[in-house]
């Protein structure tokens, strides 16, 4: 039901962009040249409405959206908050059914925006109308390529990542940063205030939508917590659900409020119940940013075993203290693979785990490639390691590696492994797309890759949990 | 006196390499490479010493030390651990008084390398040599442009910071790192297995070095903590100190044993007291390279009450509760600077902090510029903010910001502020360089701005209390 009342948002056969604007650096402009990207066999139904002007941006121009002589299945609307009302009983007699109000100055603004806002909804409620806002950026649809954002979205990267945000920036700032971490979106909805459709509604719909595999969430305040869990407790025996939570402090809060309108509270009981229905917490805009593409990439690891591959013995000492610190088990090498690696390693260094290559490479009896294969394949086949942290030094020296090889090694396994890469910028951009290519995560933190490999063990772990 | 010992290490007039290889893929042949980057004036005494080669990259070769017509002040060794002791000997005979032992297959590889470790410093000793190493990638000093590592090292910033490390990638891997942070660097020594020359040693020897500000260690081991703490209690009243500490985990000290012979322990105790004498903790890499950064180039705030500057809404939540995490107040702006805001924001939005310009950007009265001059020209005047964590979108929309203005407004104020930068990598990596030019220090994450910020606040704090 929340479903099919929600489909015109994502799926509409016809925009109309009230507040259209003619000049390029208007948020009204820039709406109607992201819908101009739409999906091909829909652009002639983007409909911009603007009483002064024939065209803008070379599509046919109406005075009002009843002027238009086709059905409108969504209207997005970036006039003043005070021209609502009206613009709310047009679409009602046009018999719109969404409407996606991007204009700010209603809850979020005190007493007098509060009213005007539940005037809006009123009128909506009562012609069936759904709204996402108002004081939002609206939503992107990567999977027809609608976008309804004020801000130029020219390039999205698709995948299975479908994102509910109480703020814009999803819908903007960020999306270059989406795009630059190769994260593959689905679809993106900022809702503002959310007089009317909120994140719960917005869940159900990502968890019936067959191109949604994770849905991450950035909230400041919870409408309805006994409602969120209720329906999340089900979505997440599907499908991952991770949240950022914003407002989680008193000084985050009070910036909540005169930003979204929103009542954040601390928030420790809900954040207790999350946690008990398996959604994932993010700490950082990293996390949810690594935590949905480690979900989306990659299986669950049957357990928290960790096999660390290096070639830099530092980064194996910091890499170990951080699994440990959360919670991820640097266990010690099956016998078999001792005896596998002990060809390649110096007498002088028997392998442990972390495996710092570096004393095997630098004997230089075997080749880098050789060394790199071996180790890897005896880590893939071990038994005892449930997932494996790759360290990967951009270096000159090293550039010789045969990066496919271990793709392909990888590619052909079931077992996680995300990639720490850092040092020269030139290689690290190289290499990291190629693994990002083929689904294999790749970090330019430490921090980032432990806690994405942990975000994929809690998630398992809750999994076991309710079979 | 220790400070008099370390100079050869770092302003040596002479430099001879043992194991100079002319195979340009071995680490014999690299340090050379590395060597001929050397102040220019010296670099003719570079001595590579191969017995079976007249010529290593073009430099006269010797078959060894003693058949060097100069003096020597430095010898950098790379030849097996079991010619080591000869060596040693040949270069006491030579009256050397620095040797790196780049050599791996000491202490780190169990009782024959301990046994082989303690002979060469037993020769040292007697001789009055001092050791860098074994297993180790020896210095670089930025100030001379002296790079002694095995891996290539063609560029590195100059600056401030000092860094002293047990381990390698400091002196490698690292580098491009640091240059794409524009971290600025005046000196690395990574010690290895420290057989002599400890972080001791090289604290008090950046200490004395005017052209070090900031001096930041990782350890994997701390030979002795009461030493340092003595050391180090002195010098943290003039500059500086931040830890990275490898190890402090069980599974992080097991392979600390392995990398660098290091007994890292859980150091909860020493750790404490690092705090008592000021030594900032950094808990990842990320964090010792932004602390420094921050404590080269900015101030020290008057107390932790932090105004945040943005234009994303969800990223001044937050912000704010980062902040609030980190210790920092989000302190509640002056009157007056509430009644300047007020004339460029919306009457339906008034200012508070965070101090979110959207409204009034998108009210559009007054200039994108205006809006930013006014606001930051009244934070930076405000006397009940002590810091500013300025928030910057690089989006296409915003490109016209006039950064100079904004950097010109915060060269002529001590003020700290520091930059949170995301969205498109374009505009990101040019604003980026301009404010760093000026020493503005810009961070890609918000949790990396906000630790920076907290670290100069926790210095200032700590020099107040020894007042």
């Amino acid at each position: 039901m929340t479903t099919e009342s929600l489909k015109p948002f994502f799926e509409p056969q016809s925009v109309a962009v009230v507040g259209a604007s003619r000049d390029p650096s208007k948020g009204g402009s820039i709406i109607v040249g992201n819908l101009k990207r739409w999906d091909s066999k829909f652009v002639e139904r983007v409909y911009p409405i603007n009483p002064g002007a024939d065209k803008v941006l070379d599509l046919k121009a109406y005075p009002s959206l009843k002027e238009i002589p086709d059905k409108v299945d969504l209207v997005v609307v970036l006039t003043p908050a005070r021209t609502l009302p009206t613009i709310m009983k047009d679409a009602a007699e046009k018999n719109v059914k969404a409407v996606i109000i991007e204009s700010a100055g209603f809850a979020e603004v005190g007493p007098e925006g509060i009213a005007l806002q539940e005037e809006v909804v009123r009128i909506a409620k009562s012609a069936g109308i759904r709204i996402i806002g108002p004081n939002c950026t609206g939503i992107i649809n990567a999977n027809n390529n609608l976008i309804t954002t004020f801000v130029e979205v020219s390039e999205i990267t698709k995948g299975g990542v479908s994102v509910v945000a109480q703020t814009g920036m999803f819908a903007g700032t960020l999306i270059p940063e989406f795009i630059s971490q190769n994260l593959g979106i689905s679809k993106v909805a900022c809702f503002g205030n959310k007089a009317d459709v909120d994140e719960v509604d917005l869940i159900e719909y990502y968890a019936e939508d067959p191109d949604t595999q994770v849905i991450a969430l950035y909230l400041e305040g919870i409408a309805d917590g006994r409602r969120l869990i209720q329906v999340a407790k089900d979505v997440t025996k599907k499908k991952p659900i991770i949240i950022l939570k914003g407002g989680r402090s008193d000084a985050g809060a009070k910036a909540a409020l005169s930003h979204t309108a929103s009542i954040a509270g601390r928030g420790e009981v809900v954040e207790a119940a999350f946690k008990q229905i398996g959604i994932l917490q993010a700490e950082t805009l990293e996390d949810l940013i690594g935590f949905s593409k480690a979900l989306d990439w990659l299986e669950l690891p049957n357990g928290n075993r960790v096999a660390i591959f290096t070639a830099s013995g530092g980064g194996g000492v910091l890499s170990a203290d951080q699994c440990a610190q959360q919670g991820l088990n640097v266990v010690s090498l099956s016998p078999t693979t001792v005896s596998k690696l002990s060809e390649v390693f110096p007498e002088w260094m028997p392998p442990a785990n972390p495996i710092d290559i570096w004393p095997a490479i630098s004997v230089a009896k075997h080749g880098l490639n050789e060394v790199h294969g071996l180790v890897l394949q005896s880590v893939i086949d071990d038994k005892s390691v449930d997932c494996i942290l790759f360290i990967l030094m951009a270096l000159k020296e090293l550039e010789q590696i045969d990066i496919d090889m271990i793709i392909n090694m990888q590619v052909n396994n079931r077992k996680p492994m995300v990639v720490w890469l850092f040092g020269d910028p030139r290689i690290i951009s190289k290499w990291r797309d190629r693994f990002e290519d083929h689904r294999i995560p790749v970090f330019l933190t430490l921090s980032e890759s432990v806690r994405a490999l942990k975000a994929l063990y809690v998630y398992k772990k809750f999994k076991e949990s309710i079979k």
